[in-house]
This record gives structure tokens, sequence and C-alpha cells, in this order.
């Protein structure tokens, strides 16, 4: 058996994504949109009550490519046939059951399995949810944790949901790196003369005590630490405060 | 200074959810009833095109109570007002950025955040986003990670993701707070009276053409919004910046 992870592309490509009796064509359209969103393309129906459907394909926006692929079958049993894995979404904590997953753990454990080969990750009709005989068809269950008092979870959102935890399970540990700003940093040292002007205006201007400035200097040294500045914010500053330290110099002068 | 982290409801409380001139009702409706499903109830509308409405009703199913409190605005600014930190949510890489997080460490940051006041994820209309001006009101921005040959998440999907990862985070006692400061971070107003005050500063010195002194000032928001200054380090800007002031008036009324 081959456990290798996959690429993440081949991962997501081997899960199948099973609506089982979806009462309301929209949510199919919009469950599609959430897969491909997420990187996720096939989509299977059970007994979809209406399918296919025009609001099936508004909802799907730019994913309506999903639904013309969508296999429709009759039963569960179908959808899940040449699977190693089917995991079935629950709304509710239920009786006589293996216990649940919380959904990043139940994505990881799918994209993990995906190794092996196709798996599939259930979610039930609107209202009812899963038969317990369509329950009793998957290996696994996982919940979506919800405010106890207001579960009413959209299908369409938990697929979303779920499609989002799938992705970042196969792209683990592969995110992407921080998303960096696009200016040229300042360097060490052009912020260390940003900070001897700020202290050179801050005294001329008499705002610093010359026998104790050190505290706050070290407190806007660790801020612009944080900021990170540009060179051209670093330069912005130091115009400004040349010409603060002018007006500054002009009135001393005056005064003497 | 209390940063101890908030009990999960608690933190939840503090999270206003912001839809910024929302197109489609249905979406507001959508997004209520997703927020609702994760414990989140503080929906902030700026400029909807159409609210209320039977349709945001509809989508909303029993979450109605969240549309009936909701508040609308007319700026983003109103809605951040009172705010310790600002988070927009963005579907691209931009230009001239602060790092942007990914979701996850967005809600991290948020929640972490939360426990020092209230704080406030941003989305930006469904076609065009945020512009520019708003994006510079967020101190933090925050991507949800996508098929980058299909990135049209849906409104109320990208609501939905998003508190999911803030229960999720706010569940999580464990998650240490992104922002290693020690101090109690400025308020949102505190940030921009400081931008204000440098404004006033740089063109009382001259440093500013009062014709275009825009570009200038958003460099310096944009590097603030990084910084994300603690209350401390805002009041010792602002004292010197007073004391360069008077400097500066001073030499103005000698010229005179």
């Amino acid at each position: 058996m081959n456990t290798e992870p996959l690429p993440a592309t081949a991962a997501l490509d081997r899960i199948r994504v099973v609506l089982s009796h979806p009462s309301h064509p929209g949510n199919i359209g919009a469950a599609a949109r959430a897969m491909k969103t997420m990187g996720l393309s096939r989509l299977v129906l059970v007994k979809p009550k209406v399918f296919p459907d025009a609001q099936a394909d508004a909802m799907a926006v730019g994913a309506t490519d999903l639904l013309v692929q969508a296999e429709v079958v009759d039963t569960l049993a179908e959808a899940l046939s040449g699977t190693v894995l089917a995991m079935a979404m629950t709304a509710r904590r239920r009786e006589l059951a293996v216990p649940a997953l919380w959904a990043r753990d139940g994505a990881a454990e799918l994209v993990a399995q995906a190794a092996a080969g196709e798996v599939a990750l259930v979610f039930g009709n609107e209202t009812s949810g899963l038969s317990n005989d369509e329950l009793a068809l998957c290996r696994r269950w996982a919940m979506i944790p919800v405010n106890a008092e207001f579960s009413s979870l959209n299908l369409a959102a938990a697929v979303q949901v779920m499609c989002y935890e799938l992705r970042l399970a196969a792209l683990d540990p592969g995110l992407p790196p921080a998303i960096s700003g696009a200016g040229l940093l300042a360097s060490h040292d052009e912020v260390e003369r940003l900070i001897a002007h700020i202290e050179r205006a801050a005294l001329s201007s008499e705002f610093l005590d010359p026998a104790s400035p050190k505290r706050l200097i070290a407190r806007l040294r660790r801020m612009f630490s944080r900021a990170a500045p540009e060179k051209e914010e670093v330069n912005i500053l130091r115009g400004l405060f040349a010409a603060l330290e002018k007006a500054a110099e002009t009135r001393i002068e005056n005064k003497t």
C-alpha cells in the first residue's frame, strides 16, 4: 500500500464530495462553487430532488463544469463504490457511533487516506441529515463545531468549511510563505539614522529632557522594529523631521 | 493591563463583522446565518445597496435577530470607530501592502487582540472588494487560500470560513497572540488622531504641499498599520509632534 503523501492537487482529485438527497438545487450549485474555489472537482449526487436545474447553474457561477461532470446515483452505496474510506458529516452527536472527529482532524485523515485510494466525504439532506443506514456505510464521522444555540449550518456552507479544511490539509506543510509587502525595506542603518534624527528633533524642541531621553527613544525604536519600514517611508519621516527641526532652530535663533 | 485570554463567548462578542458596500441582500442574510452558527452576533453594514430586504431575511433563516440588530453606517471609518484592531479580507495580493496573514493566523490574531478591546473583520463588495482607501484604514490583512484557477469565493462563504476559524481560535485558549508587543495596542481612533496630528505638523512646517499631501500621509498610515503601535508609543509621538508644532508656530508668529 502506498501511503506516501500525495501532491496537493493529486490528493484533492481523489476526494469525492457526496451530497445525499439534497432538496434544494441552489445548494448543489453553491456546493460546486465552494468545492472549486478550494480545488476539489468530483461531485456525486445521491437522488437529488431537482437536478439539473437553472438555480443550481446560477449558484455555481463559474463552477458549472462540476455540475456537468457530476455523477448522479440512486444510493449512497453506489456513490461510495471503489472508495477506501467514506466519512460522514453529522450535525449532532448520535448514539451507536464510532467516535466523531472534529472537522479539521477529519479533513486531515481523509487527505492522509487519499494516499491509499479514493475517499468520500458525505453530506446528508438539508433537514433530515443522513439516515442511520447511510451512516452505517461510512467508517468515519466528522462534525463542524457550531454554536449549540444555533447549529443551522447551510449545506453549501458546510461544504465550504470542509473543502477549505481539505485544501489546507492537502497543502500542509506546503502553505505558501507569508505574503510580503511590495516596497524595498529600509536597512538597519537607515532606521538607526531615522531614530537618531528623531532624538535630535525631540531634544531641539525641548520635548525630551536631555538628561534622560533613553526610555522614550527605546520605545520608538521598538515600534520601528515592528513596523519594518520601507526606504521611502524612512525618507518621508526624515524629510518631515528636517522641516520641523529647521523651524525649531529658527525659534531658538530668534530667542537668543 | 488586561491581556489575559477571554472566555470564548466573550472574545466572539467583541468581534464585529463588517460588510462594506454589499450588493446582494441575500449575501447579507447568508452572512448573518454563517456568523450565528459560529457564535458571532455583531454585524455592521457600510452602505448596503439593498437593506433591509426580504431576501436577506429569507437567507438568514433563524439568524434574523442579527439583521435586526445590525448597525448600518455610511463609511468604513464609522464602522471601525472604537476598535483596537481592524483586519481586512482581501482576495488577491496587492502591491504597497502590509504583509497579509493567512485566514487561520488572522483569526488567531483577531481573537488574541479582542482581549484588549473591540476588533473588526472587514469584507468588501462582492465584485470590487475593498477600495484602497478602505484598506488603508485596516491595520491587518488576511487572505483565504483559494484555488488560483478559480478564486471566486462567495461573500457569505468567506464569512463562514472566517467565522469558523474565529470560533476555533476562541475555543483554543492555547494560541499565543501573534503580536508580541507587551503593551496595550492603540485604538483605531488613537492612530487616526496621530496621523491627523502628523499631517497638521507637516503642513505647518511647510514640509507638505497643502495641495497634495495625500500620498505621503497614505504612506505613513500604511507604516503605522504595520507597526500596530501601542498606546504609549502613540502618546510619545503625539507629545513630540506637539512640541515641534509649537516651535513651528512660534516661528510663524515671529515672521509676521
